[in-house]
């Protein structure tokens, strides 16, 4: 017995097929858009189908965008001497929002991953070292997550840059802002100790 | 400063306007989908334009569906003097996936909710009880939630159809199957306990 009309069932698959979308959510979303006006899943269709076919990566930072060179690339205000190198082009979003960051990126589309068969040539590694030796770059800032797989791809590069004529720095780790110290879990508490600052 | 392509930004300000899915998941299911190949998010795409296109309401149970009548309605295997009143469609798939239903349905699309100015005609509760006095229908099984509203448009169909000669009953409510007692809410036990059945 056919309960579910085979196209509300076709949405609620493709929507199980995104991370974090389970049966239920993708089953509340396309009776949502269901009970919506057809405009609303139209929009969202066209969207989606403009996606891929205007969006390109950018042949410098490998960040998405619409053109080539992308528009930080493109920017002379900016530092382009300063490379900040992020896992993937949501902590580029993430950075661009606190607006303290003048230089330009490098994605690397992902993290060292030898378990998974994700080594530098799977990511844009060999990219970035191509760029440090062909570009005027001064400052290598290592922004990846500090996660363990995050951790270790920062290792990795900043042991290659070593035999490199350039500076390499690494986002600070320590105490959230506004947060209690006794509340801090005791790995990040004893980086913040670790790499306390000089006040005076 | 442009730092999301504009493709991009127009699909995440779309799936925020689903229910559930904030500013974060929903940058992070675009970008998902743009790390993709791009048939995936062609696919979604297609979902969504043909949703509305191939699905309608049943005119007699208004349940979403490719045909009308729909399916159960049409199905003569099924007890159509047995009519289950649910709030959503997502009910009726909940019941069905039982399988231990074999009558028919009636969807209100909702439930009353007078301060949202919600009645009885903003729901298919007419036409309910328009089936009850032209169609040959002996049960009414009312299915509403066990939620405030969802109690408080059950009492309101209840004392409607008490005028009328057919059989109303309720989902029973008591203790979920395999819960301990000691967790269950009070209100639960409460129902639980006034309900009890008598084995012999």
């Amino acid at each position: 017995m056919q309960v579910i009309p085979p196209a509300l069932e076709r949405l609620i698959i493709d929507l199980t097929r995104l991370p974090g979308i389970g049966q239920k959510t993708a089953s509340r979303l396309a009776l949502y858009l269901l009970r919506r006006p057809a405009a609303e899943a139209l929009h969202l269709s066209t969207s989606l189908a403009e996606l891929h076919a205007s969006i390109q990566l950018c042949s410098r930072c490998f960040a998405f965008s619409e053109n080539d060179p992308c528009q930080i690339c493109e920017d002379s205000r900016r530092n382009d001497r300063l490379v900040c190198v992020v896992e993937a082009p949501g902590d580029l979003m993430a950075i661009e929002k606190t607006g303290s960051f003048g230089g330009v990126y490098h994605i690397l589309h992902g993290v060292l991953a030898p378990m998974e068969g994700i080594g530098p040539d799977e990511l844009k590694i060999r990219e970035l070292f191509q760029r440090v030796r062909t570009q005027e770059i001064e400052e290598i800032l290592v922004a990846t997550s500090s996660t363990v797989p995050g951790e270790a791809t920062a290792s990795y590069l900043i042991d290659y840059l070593a035999g490199m004529p350039v500076k390499v720095t690494r986002l600070a780790c320590g105490i959230p802002m506004g947060m209690d110290i006794k509340y801090a879990d005791e790995h990040t508490l004893a980086r913040a100790v670790e790499s306390r600052q000089i006040i005076r």
